[in-house]
């Protein structure tokens, strides 16, 4: 059984599930710690906008027959423990907050890849319904990383060279 | 010292240095294990592209005047432990290739995420020829990412789904 695509969706539903749970608890963290209230308020924003993602992944669960179940994603507690080294090492400097959104656009990356993949997966299975669930989340990733690129162009950036 | 965006970028360039490292290896593997001859050729052929993204990365360590040096990056070793582990689980089954694909897509965009982020900084610190060698790479893993997108949507889930 651990064999086919459908095993592999379901794999890998469970890899994604596991890390948006973590990132949940790693974007409040990210949201107490960064400097700038824009990028305060952009991690909070997309907090919410993960919990919602996180019952996206239930509903899909549902779909397929499934208990949601997560899998420990090695990658994403690497991404997160590399959040906590940053919050440890330039808590206070003006280079947190460009160091906060460098972690949280790997994050991004890391969910745009799982998603596209599961949206490729779910039409080659004729799963609409999961399709268009995931393919919701995806743009919201996409969108997140893209506002990311805005705030540290416009601010964060310059901020971190302006202290030096 | 450890605090400015010089030292966040100084900081990452060894990460993704790290990372690159074990992607040669890791894609070295990926490409062996491969079903698809056209898998095995893109895995062969970004294997070559990421030897001389290696080098790109030692010039800009040149540029920095420092040590081209690694920090163990915990998320690549996550991601290459998955394409590890997809090998294991799924070797002569017809979703291999697919699983193998999602995991080089999640490496990709690791990269890209990296890049996009140095490259960035490289323009805010007036690193005018680094900038210019991040953005050569930064291409080059789009297309790459790109590339296994057309590949998976052409042959390698159909092939996963008609041997079911």
């Amino acid at each position: 059984m651990e064999k086919t695509l459908e095993a592999l969706f379901h794999r890998t539903l469970k890899d994604i599930y596991y890390a948006e749970r973590e990132v949940l608890k790693g974007l409040q963290k990210m949201s107490r710690n960064a400097s700038s209230p824009d990028l305060e308020t952009a991690f909070s924003a997309h907090r919410e906008e993960t919990a919602g993602q996180i019952e996206r992944l239930q509903k899909i669960f549902e779909l397929l027959g499934k208990r949601a179940q997560g899998k420990t994603c090695d990658a994403m507690e690497g991404l997160l423990a590399e959040g906590d080294e940053v919050i440890e090492n330039f808590k206070d400097q003006p280079a947190l907050d460009a160091g906060l959104v460098a972690t949280a656009q790997a994050i991004e990356h890391y969910e745009i890849a799982r998603y596209g993949t599961l949206k490729a997966w779910a039409d080659e299975l004729g799963m609409t319904d999961a399709s268009e669930l995931l393919g919701q989340t995806l743009k919201e990733e996409i969108a997140a990383d893209a506002l990311l690129s805005t705030l540290a162009g416009r601010r964060i950036n310059h901020a971190a060279i302006a202290a030096e």
